[in-house]
């Protein structure tokens, strides 16, 4: 019987914000390869004879590279295995899926596609905040805070990231944060554009934070332990009514 | 006992796309309140005792108008019902959801949000498509295809849309389809770039189509009566491999 990959999105760390499916590919699974930021709570879901191994990847520590991983998937499809590929959030947002899946397909492997709950979608839950609000955005944006280099992307369109009726998810902004928010700001993006950070979010611990753009400036660069999402536009104002949030598992500020 | 109410993402309409806590909450519920578009299949999940209520909305069809959906929830919830409102995909984007949190809000109605797998996203796992492939895009962006008018949203920045290194995904878009597409030619997005149709996607009956850019002129407008949500980008380029989508399920030219 031949093996096969499934990749899945574990969401945001909650492990009840995974999918009635990815549950059902994890208790299928004889290896789930998953990330480091995939949470434990999470991992507690896939079948007990599951083998969990973990493959990267965090920002400065030691993780496996993207091409041992493409190679561990294809071997052990090929061995028979059911392969469960845990990504946190959405496997196709900033999730290097594609990378996998142009080998996977490549080397006859089948492959599945499970999506998830993306930490943009998690932040706009937890805080209340209608991304796409009739009267404060018309679009909806998502980009990640740095280029391969780790410096902010040219290659972006700043002008258009700056655009007052767009929101903008940015995803692993904590080091470029305030670069990101003085050249939003030099593009014609207003310092006091409402900001929430997501630390954490839809995990236990979380913590929502308020700011205004021109504040990250000064700010520099956020450092943390815990994943960040940044969320940048006038659907994020104070005035924003926050939802019930359980009060054992965050802080809104 | 005070009621309340939680907006509840349904996700793209396949059961199984919903989160554990989608379903909870569902089944927790003594009134739900949902959208035309949530599919059958996902109201059986609700707990056999609840009121279920279709409060809207289609394009064209008689519905409720917001301000009495959002007086319905409040009076339900006055009464200490259990109300879920149930929306396709992800009650953030694009769904109205922003209007229905200032009421209850301002009512001191307790309000929760359940995030759910939004249509483009179920798009990108159903064609096996990483939305941000290294490679192709380096950014995300969700927009609606028509603004109150029913016309193009003239205040979108359609050069920033035409950036060829942009992912885009296009809710509502069947009948703008063609000016659309003309619109961002005409803003440098060759026309040779690769278009994804997903009708129905996430749902039984699923249809996938893979179009160029310059075919949409032609095309005009897309006629469907299910939900359609198209991406634009080099992600979509048919080179991309199709994963492993259930054969009775959906087909893909």
């Amino acid at each position: 019987q031949p093996g096969r990959v499934i990749l899945v999105g574990a969401g945001p760390g909650e492990p009840e914000l995974l999918t009635l499916k990815a549950v059902r590919a994890l208790q299928s699974a004889d290896v789930v390869l998953y990330d480091d930021l995939v949470s434990p709570d999470v991992l507690e879901l896939a079948r007990r004879e599951a083998r969990r191994v973990m493959v990267g990847k965090r920002g400065g520590r030691a993780s496996c590279r993207q091409e041992d991983i493409n190679e561990l998937m294809v071997e052990l499809a090929r061995a028979g295995e059911r392969v469960v590929r845990l990504k946190a959030g959405d496997p196709m947002v900033f999730g290097r899926a594609g990378e996998e899946i142009e080998r996977l397909v490549a080397e006859g492997v089948t492959v599945e596609v499970v999506p998830g709950i993306s930490a943009g979608i998690a932040l706009a839950a937890a805080l209340g905040a209608s991304l796409t609000h009739r009267d404060a955005a018309h679009s909806l944006r998502f980009v990640t805070g740095h280029a391969k280099s780790g410096e902010l992307d040219e290659g972006l369109d700043w002008r258009g990231l700056a655009d007052p009726d767009t929101t903008l998810i940015v995803y692993m902004g904590g080091r470029t944060a305030g670069r990101l928010a003085a050249r939003l700001i030099a593009e014609g993006l207003p310092p006091e554009t409402p900001v929430a950070f997501g630390f954490g979010v839809g995990q236990r611990g979380q913590r929502l934070e308020r700011h205004r753009l021109g504040d990250l400036v000064a700010l520099g660069s956020v450092p943390t332990d815990q994943p960040l999402v940044i969320g940048i536009g006038k659907v994020f104002a104070a005035g924003t009514p926050a939802v019930s949030v359980p009060a054992e598992t965050a802080t809104v500020f």
